[in-house]
């Protein structure tokens, strides 16, 4: 088996470039030199940036195939931008690497990073690679929009939305911890919740056009709710029976549904008039799950019964 | 002794939030959303972006203080610009921090950055917070430039020139790996030089103006100029007499001055004809050190005696 310690910094590169597909008219200078150049910019639009740090014990559990790992390190870039309503334009990532890692595992890494750049079309424009102790993955998304989403833009009054199914990574996550014997289909469902198959990019851009607050659910739905809540200004109520929930979350696993963190769905108000034209997008898998109110209160509505959501979620900096 | 990992993700972005003091008129959304926000650049202008992976075994030597670190993780990414011609206008930040660090030395690394932002007029916009095994800072930096200066520009006959000293960061290793006792003035002047007090953004400006091909030597002098003569298809020969050699490297360590890594100075071609320009640049500390051939070789010539320089330098893949 060879390690990439063999390769050397400057073979490595040589084989990224290789494999790098997709190339955008907008880069003028990619990998391969100090820094990464993009033409300037159409003269209606703003710049959007993002960096993600993920690395091997708190991202990538062992479920994940090297490939999954790459596509994740952009993907939830991309999830960043989506939630601004950016378009992506291109990616560079920072690559610690342990010296003992196989060069198959480069390659395949380096193949998902590809992916995800050709499916979303953004080019893979530079980066760094580095000797580390633990596999750590620093990506950066560069994107462009005319009009940006905040989080803080949500009024009183404001229907309140859903990309994507909520619990699943955290649910995931708990399976894999069980330990249990998986079939392949498990296993797929698994590995896609986790790396984030479905960055919401496309979405993104479309409600970005309408929404007035909007942010991903990375940190779990709840802390993204105190997040839309403080900065915006106002309260939730959400109707329990509207929550997309995701198939493999356990029946009635609140915790997973509400405070999970890693589904990177987006979460979105929008006024109500403008509510046709999100409905109008098409790849959606949009849920309307309650209304943002003038009482700073988040308040979660079941059976004719309400209780205020807790406000907690995924902590970076706390251990689980 | 409060840890960091008590005061949770939110609360150290509060800390960051109240330590910024640059603020650019360019920025439209900074620290505390899903991704930051620049104004749309001027047209006539491009984009440049560069991202530099720091970590505590390899880059962080127990001498550097937190605010050194701090500063380093923003210069080594300025630098890059610098070498492109690009004036910096943010900086993000991905920080990978042991939850046990004190809050002080988190302070202190805040600190820093925010020194050096300040410094070159820089705006820290956002970032990531992880808990990490080890100190990990990946810096990205964006700038702008009217024309960039790529590594593959340099022509037969051009001028070959250095901003700054060579040899001084390994110089600066191996005295701190002697482990002698140190004055405070040796302690510091090793601090500067390894942490990148000087990274060249004024003189990399205007530099970029006039030069043909330029780096920063981060990975030492040898392979920054393999890197130009491959790219450009040129050779080299360097007059040993004129090497601005840093005055902490001893005498005659060839391999410090060669090949050892970490000098963020910048090397450049120029046309003989406008070294006059480059002569009128302030701050500098430019010399003239040899010259582009079309023989391929690089050569060092010393006392009437030519030999070849070695293709090898700093690999970050490589252990040391």
């Amino acid at each position: 088996m060879t390690v990439i310690g063999e390769i050397g910094e400057r073979g490595l590169i040589e084989r990224i470039l290789k494999k790098i597909e997709y190339k955008s008219e907008r880069v003028i200078l990619g990998i391969g030199d100090d820094s990464a150049v993009l033409s300037h910019c159409q003269e209606n639009k703003m710049l959007v940036f993002t960096t993600d740090m993920l690395h091997e014990k708190t991202d990538f559990p062992e479920i994940l195939t090297p490939e999954d790992i790459g596509w994740m390190s952009v993907a939830v870039n991309l999830s960043d931008l989506a939630s601004m309503g950016a378009t992506p334009l291109c990616f560079l990532a920072s690559l610690g690497l342990r010296e003992d890692m196989s060069l198959n595992n480069f390659d395949g890494i380096i193949d998902g990073i590809n992916e995800c750049c050709n499916e979303y079309e953004v080019e893979f424009v530079g980066g760094d690679i580095d000797r580390h102790s633990e596999l750590t993955i620093v990506g950066t998304a560069v994107g462009e929009a005319e009009r940006i989403v905040k989080r803080g833009g949500a009024n009183a009054g404001d229907l309140l939305c859903t990309v994507g199914c909520l619990g699943g990574s955290a649910a995931s996550l708990n399976i894999t911890k069980e330990n249990k014997e998986m079939g392949d289909d498990l296993r797929r469902a698994i590995r896609e919740r986790i790396s984030v198959k479905k960055p919401r990019v496309r979405e993104g851009i479309e409600i970005g056009k309408f929404a007035t607050s909007s942010i991903d659910m990375s940190d779990g739905f709840a802390a993204s709710l105190y997040e839309i809540s403080d900065k915006s200004g106002v309260g939730f109520v959400v109707e329990f029976d509207e929550l997309p929930v995701d198939p493999l979350v356990s029946d009635n696993d609140l915790d997973d549904l509400l405070y999970g963190g890693g589904d990177y769905g987006l979460l979105f108000t929008v006024r109500e008039d403008e509510m046709g034209n999100i409905e109008e997008i098409e790849e959606k898998e949009i849920s309307v799950v309650g209304r943002a109110t003038e009482r700073r209160e988040i308040i979660l509505r079941r059976d004719g019964i309400e209780r205020v959501i807790e406000r907690r979620g995924y902590d970076h900096m706390v251990k689980r």
